[in-house]
């Protein structure tokens, strides 16, 4: 049996794992990140959980075959760094693979959360059984990963599966830094609150609402779930056609009002793609909770071969 | 040096070479596809012209590593088979893989002819130096491949690539079996055709007039040129974000009149992705003429580990 440390690093807490290569959790360590104290701090906080690490299981510390780190934006997997760091101050090309694997001997390396659950998902959750799988997530945002035989394919600049960026609305709304009518602009978590309380105001608090109220009859609430159930569909429908996955696993909060919107979500997507993939490609749910350390963990299983 | 036999079946010739690892064709035979004798005589015709090869370059075709085929339309590469063969009639499930099998012992491959044309391209053409490669043919169709490491990505059901479906224009022009608005039927050659003619009538005979009349100053041109290059550009952009290539690769024959867009597509491209993208992902232009049995040849290489 192979052993990986797994650690996923956010903005507001930091978890670390021992893990094996089945998935099974050993030893875990969590605290906060306190990214106010820089790099630096969070580095000596991360080495700090690996040594409080149990690593009975594996003998030791030396037998374990590789650290894996989960961060919150893109990264250069092969130079360890993050490009992007928004939510982590001072990580942007911080060196933290190298610190690592200076400070233990190992093999480190980095790929960002929605990156280290989808590779989860593929090897150890709903995606096990299928040898290439794009996982999405429809959450406050929207992202994306795809796995190839159990590797992830991060992408020339780790933005592989920045899926919300695809454009699915001509001209439409224009969310942050992305393009006008993006998928995460037009049907994110963010984008069903937006054109709810737009349309019905104080009625509508989470996406979740707007799902509930449509299933009620109200006839603006189904106008909107309409038009973001087509809007997922299509853009479904364009990484169908880009690299045609064995499945498709969802994920993320919007999820938690799948029983408004899957059924006529799968029939649009299989309406959108060509007649012959059209009922090949599950839309299935994602099986694992918290599962950003694992993934990371399996991040150097991945890669080492 | 290893070899591989390539071959190029097409619904009006059949190719059929022997090239080594590097690319270079050793021996070539050549003919009519004369499909409307049906499955099993074009098999036998394949069958004699991998037998009349000259294969003393390695010794006899026992000394031959594997066989590759190229075809129009999509494929079942588990089972080696043709899943729709409009220019093939009676291909849909043959085994022609079984069958060369059977008859040379050697291991057969079979993709699509996009699938094998940017594979020779990843290999031994304008992709070489790329881990990732997304290559785009712009022709009469709209059509791509995906290739990691050296190796297509060739989908569930055989069908990455088929971008000419993804959408670029909501409730745009619907072309044959694909969504309205497809980049197929908004941006091909026979979609500038269309469009050139709609609105400028016998002017237009090639693409190359819509774009030669837009750069001499014609208004009308001038539009459809620009809506295409944002509608190509769109279509870039929603491949990167899914997958973030390292590189594209570009062919077919629109890329004959690139001296009028290329420069456009690449700016509105980059314009279009995500900022830490920009700039990063190079358009290339292919580098291989007639390249489909070499690619074809290529598969075996690609498989075979």
């Amino acid at each position: 049996m192979k052993f990986y440390i797994g650690i996923d690093l956010g903005g507001t807490n930091v978890r670390t794992l021992l893990v094996d290569e089945l998935g099974k959790t050993y030893s875990e360590v969590k605290d906060s990140t306190d990214r106010e104290n820089g790099p630096d701090f969070v580095c000596d906080k991360i080495i700090g959980q690996i040594e409080a690490l149990d690593t009975t299981a594996c003998g030791g510390i030396e037998n374990v075959e590789g650290i894996g780190i989960g961060v919150p934006g893109p990264v250069d997997t092969k130079n360890g760094v993050m490009i992007m760091a928004t939510n982590l101050p001072g990580f942007e090309d911080y060196p933290i693979c190298d610190k690592l694997t200076a400070k233990f001997g190992l093999p480190c390396f980095i790929d960002n959360d929605a990156n280290v659950a989808g590779l989860a998902e593929a090897i150890l959750g709903a995606g096990k059984d299928y040898a290439t799988v794009y996982y999405v997530t429809i959450s406050t945002g929207i992202g994306g990963a795809f796995i190839v035989d159990g590797k992830l394919v991060s992408g020339g600049r780790g933005h592989a599966g920045e899926i919300g960026n695809i454009v699915v609305k001509n001209n439409g709304y224009k969310h942050g830094g992305l393009n006008a009518g993006a998928a995460e602009g037009e049907t994110s978590g963010t984008a069903i609150v937006r054109k709810g309380q737009e349309e019905l105001g104080d009625q509508v608090i989470h996406a979740g609402d707007v799902f509930r109220l449509a299933s009620e009859g109200n006839e603006v609430a189904k106008n909107i779930v309409e038009e973001c159930i087509d809007e997922l569909a299509l853009t479904f429908a364009d990484i169908a056609h880009t690299i045609d996955p064995h499945c498709f696993v969802i994920g993320g909060g919007v999820m938690k009002s799948k029983e408004y919107f899957y059924e006529e979500l799968l029939a649009r997507f299989n309406n959108s793609i060509h007649v012959g993939m059209r009922g090949h490609i599950p839309l299935l749910e994602t099986e694992l909770v918290d599962c950003g350390a694992i993934g990371a963990a399996m991040l150097p299983m991945s890669r080492l071969k």
